[in-house]
């Protein structure tokens, strides 16, 4: 079979967006990211801040409660964060329906798989490794790298779980799952690549 | 960093075992998986098939709850799957001292990390796949595979909670995670072989 779609899902600080860059550049097919919050802004009318924490990451305490417990079938208001999703849902299947695509984040996994053959890459790294990597990329903080890293693992499987009913960063959910910081960038985006052209 | 030991994790009914073999054939150094337990028989006097069922899979109560609740430390009998994980850790750590191996199953990514070099790979599959070559591996029997299946996974998975306190198939634990199935067992090989190369 052919795949459609490559959808990559991250830790924070592992580098898969940048990976998800590089395998579309070497495939010549566009990855979208940012453009996904472009539009999440565009359409929903809500601060490009908000979107981008909200849309992937648990802030409420039902997420929290309900997320590592059961699911979403406690749902019990609609919140902001319930409608984002359903606009990213929308937002994402409009993009797969456009053609060939990496997509990194937003459980694109999850929303896309039913309908398109997607490779589901999940990119991880050790905890020394990422808080190196978002040190250098997005500059020190007040909270140590440790704990900012901690805290985003957290909310993102926790968002993940609620909505998805599904396990963040379980191997199984994954066709291939990577350790950035042990195999490198560069030999992660040619095993990807390569897995994608072969089929 | 050169890996000195390629330790395959696996899922039962993944082929892991068939790909460990062919990435050792590859690249021209030994795999070991019987021959573990070969030597396992001969310096604990056990009957084989017992050593194979209690060298990797949960079957005491005392495993069941500890291993799924709080790891070891609630050990409160010495039994024989003790005096077998103690025996397993000398026999891996001989083995992984004779030289560059691919070591499959046996709780290997844990007992050779600390000491060795060891590309950590993990190897999964869909429960429908895995059923399939199940009856074609080892024959139908009163069970279904999917029962079989699901047995093994959970026994499995307690055993690695217990004796080693991390979590079996959770990605980060592993540096490349592969779904045979969808990948097909020569690209499985290909990716591993490729890595263990690159370094």
């Amino acid at each position: 079979m052919g795949y459609q779609i490559i959808t990559i899902s991250r830790q924070f600080g592992s580098g898969g967006r940048t990976i998800g860059r590089e395998v579309a550049a070497k495939l010549g097919i566009p990855c979208y990211d940012h453009e996904i919050i472009d539009r999440l802004e565009e359409e929903s009318g809500f601060a490009r801040d908000y979107i981008a924490d909200k849309g992937e990451y648990a802030s409420h305490g039902s997420i929290f409660a309900n997320g590592i417990a059961s699911g979403k079938n406690n749902l019990h208001s609609a919140s902001n964060q319930d409608y984002l999703w359903v606009l990213q849902k929308k937002i994402l299947t409009d993009i797969a329906k456009k053609g060939p695509c990496v997509i990194v984040g937003r459980c694109a996994d999850y929303i896309l798989d039913k309908d398109f053959d997607c490779l589901r890459v999940f990119i991880h790294a050790s905890m020394e490794k990422r808080a190196h990597r978002i040190v250098e990329v997005y500059g020190a903080r007040k909270d140590s790298p440790k704990k900012r890293l901690k805290k985003k693992d957290r909310q993102r499987k926790a968002y993940y779980k609620y909505y998805t009913e599904t396990q963040w960063g379980v191997a199984k959910n994954y066709h291939i799952a990577l350790d950035s910081g042990e195999l490198g960038i560069d030999k992660c985006v040619d095993i990807i690549a390569a897995v994608y052209n072969h089929e």
